[in-house]
């Protein structure tokens, strides 16, 4: 389950839970979920209030933690403490639902000791049920007099957040900065996630905290967060569905005592880099255990006019329902990957701003169809060379090894658009009769 | 089958093959199909070159037939024959594939006796097979020597059409137009269409041909077709996956001996309607036949900012997968109908330009989310109040009779947005196995 980053020398990650300097975490059942699985998770800044960025759901729909976390960041951009309730996503609430939020931020400013404004708030589950109060009350006060600070809290916090996930999704990564004595100081990145459905790229995420203990303001944390997740979970779809609870939040700990990352300066790009590689690695496991999904899919789009372009229609290649057909089928339909591929559309102006451009710039492309010329594309999959327009179209090849190189838990479907620099990749899976069953038979 | 457009005193349309005056059609089994199924259709204009208007479809990998259409009308506005062949797509064929389908225009030409550049094509079928030509051309000079202006030739011609389609796709409608002589005259307007899969909203139609022996310059029925398919086709969806090929001709053959329809008269209005209510029974007739699909899911805003929006926000619910899914389990689940009308943005600048905005407009609007304030919303599920955002939001409701409702071949969704006077519909269809288990174990 291992990919290649599309650009060498990423940082390389782990799927360990490695708790960071200067964080503490736990994850208690609080009887929320009827399985009495662990359900509410609770992460602290050992040291008082740290700076903190975030990514939300563009949904209508923002649930009550969506609005009450946009509200208390942007107050200071900083935080203290992150809680998530694990069963019942609090939104179509209404105002019942904020003021029941805003009473989770009390509970968890009282057990843990932190001003109200500094909690982040995170939650998952059914849509249109109110929060259980008296268990969160109990399973936050268990949470905060459990909270540890070694990789078992974290662990137990990323448990905490899961919903369908059949596993727990964690990614951890280090790199080396100068510390102010001079001497080489070891930063630690890491991430947790939840989400196997309702997943489709849209400042898309679903839940998802990254801890650092590096130093940075929020600003920075910012400037980091937004393009790394434009290219990460934005890339990732499971059924074309964007959640109303959908939050990534970045918090830096400054617990390594190495001075603040500067935008501009190696170490920013050290940190940005680890960040990008957290959430690529969390985005492909969220895409790999997508509901009743089978096969990771990954399309990896070289050569097009810019990476926007690349970007665009690598996702509409991993979110064309027949092509996750074609797949979940062992079917090596390259006429199905052609056709979505040109369908592909540059996304939403707030993607495009997020990836670096204007308003004025992202507005225009957000009105144009993705560059492709038919008479120039290359298609492969899973190495295989299957179309190649610049000689003809389609190319013999050897059907059953193909349909035997599409068994592996990983298909990788690779375009080169031969018009110019731009590189992306996007996340899916394929499209099976559990997925439709998963949906019609149970109400989520 | 049967809801009422949301606009009264919309035309009556009858789903039954009527030739309009001034056409020929014939539809012939040439062994394209493996099955031997018809294969080849053939209309043909009785008195000679007639105006015509069309809407294709955006695919940067638009097959042959769509660029020599695009070519052909480019030049006069005017068609003489549309030829269709069923179960190759010609598309992703490259330089070959357009010099078949030149080929295929010379053998119409030749077999029906009209000018080459008056030749209208369409094909659909499987993408990266190039055509057989000399079974295409028995086909066609056996689809000329059949040519029949009753309605029988006009039903074999629909028949021809069909690929996977379930059964056969037909519409027509009436409206009285003053004569030259100042009588009253019926005019006819009949559709035929097919489609099941790979169909998706933009400009997206599959193969439609409308006939009408009314007479209107090119420039009125373009004016007059491109509204009509953003209200009807391009708020039709299946899969999310919009093909090479999809294509609607509107030919006009004046056969009726009224005068010209001007822009901006009665005669105009009658038309406009009568074109757009033959579109409208079209997409639904495919979407309930949509590619493993049980029910036909409507959704109907009202009270949306603008008309707009609230086909946004119609198409971005039918389109839900998770909402698809549960309208295949009779499942009542408003919240992901609210998380799907959350989700929706407004389409590409090319559709909104069709529905009459300028392109400075349309690129404004095509950044921007669809107006929709969860406080104010209202859902209702086959006729049953689910939600009220005005009044704590979710209401109770009879869960078992929602159920039972929903067995219904046709589910409405009615969303009322108010904060305007905008409304618009879309139609689509439950998500079943089935859809999986035909798009994954087979090649099409």
């Amino acid at each position: 389950m291992t990919l290649a980053p599309i650009h060498a020398g990423q940082p390389v990650v782990e799927r360990r839970a490695v708790m960071p300097d200067g964080f503490r975490a736990a994850g208690v059942a609080a009887g929320i979920k009827a399985s009495g699985r662990p359900d509410v998770a609770l992460i602290v800044a050992s040291g008082g209030a740290v700076p903190a960025a975030a990514v939300f759901t563009p949904n209508r729909f923002a649930a009550a933690p969506v609005r009450l976390s946009r509200s208390n960041l942007t107050v200071s951009g900083m935080a203290s403490a992150v809680v998530c309730t694990s069963g019942c996503a609090n939104a179509a609430t209404g105002a019942a639902g904020l003021a029941d939020q805003e009473r989770v931020g009390r509970i968890v400013s009282a057990a843990a000791g932190v001003a109200e404004p500094d909690v982040l708030h995170l939650s998952t589950g059914l849509i249109g049920t109110r929060l259980p109060l008296d268990r969160v009350e109990a399973g936050v006060t268990a949470a905060a007099a459990a909270l540890d600070g070694s990789d078992a809290g974290l662990l137990a916090a990323a448990e905490a957040f899961r919903t369908t996930d059949s596993v727990v999704k964690v990614a951890t990564t280090t790199f080396e900065l100068a510390s102010d004595s001079g001497s080489s100081t070891t930063i630690r990145v890491s991430g947790i996630a939840k989400g196997v459905g309702m997943i489709h790229p849209r400042m898309a995420t679903m839940l998802s905290v990254v801890l650092t203990d590096a130093s940075a303001s929020p600003e920075t944390l910012s400037a980091i967060l937004r393009p790394a997740a434009a290219r990460t979970w934005d890339q990732l779809t499971v059924d074309g569905d964007t959640s109303t609870n959908d939050t990534v939040f970045l918090l830096a700990s400054g617990a390594s005592g190495t001075s603040p990352v500067v935008l501009g300066t190696p170490a920013e790009a050290a940190l940005r880099a680890a960040v990008e590689a957290v959430a690529r690695d969390l985005a492909r496991q969220q895409a790999a255990d997508g509901e009743g999904a089978t096969t990771l899919i990954t399309c990896v789009a070289r050569g097009a006019r810019d990476d926007a372009s690349a970007r665009a229609i690598a996702r509409a290649v991993v979110a064309s329902s027949l092509v996750k057909a074609a797949v979940h089928g062992r079917d090596p339909n390259w006429g199905r990957i052609a056709g979505a591929a040109g369908n592909a559309r540059l996304a939403e102006a707030e993607i495009l701003e997020a990836a670096g451009l204007s308003a004025a710039e992202a507005a225009r492309l957000a009105a144009s169809p993705a560059e492709l010329d038919p008479d120039r594309l290359r298609i492969s999959i899973a190495g295989t060379a299957v179309f190649d327009g610049a000689n003809g179209g389609p190319l013999p090849f050897d059907r059953s090894a193909v349909r035997s190189a599409m068994a592996a838990p990983e298909v990788v479907i690779s375009l080169d658009l031969d018009l110019g620099d731009g590189d992306g990749e996007a996340f899916g899976c394929d499209l099976t009769e559990t997925y439709v069953i998963e949906n019609s038979e149970y109400t989520t």
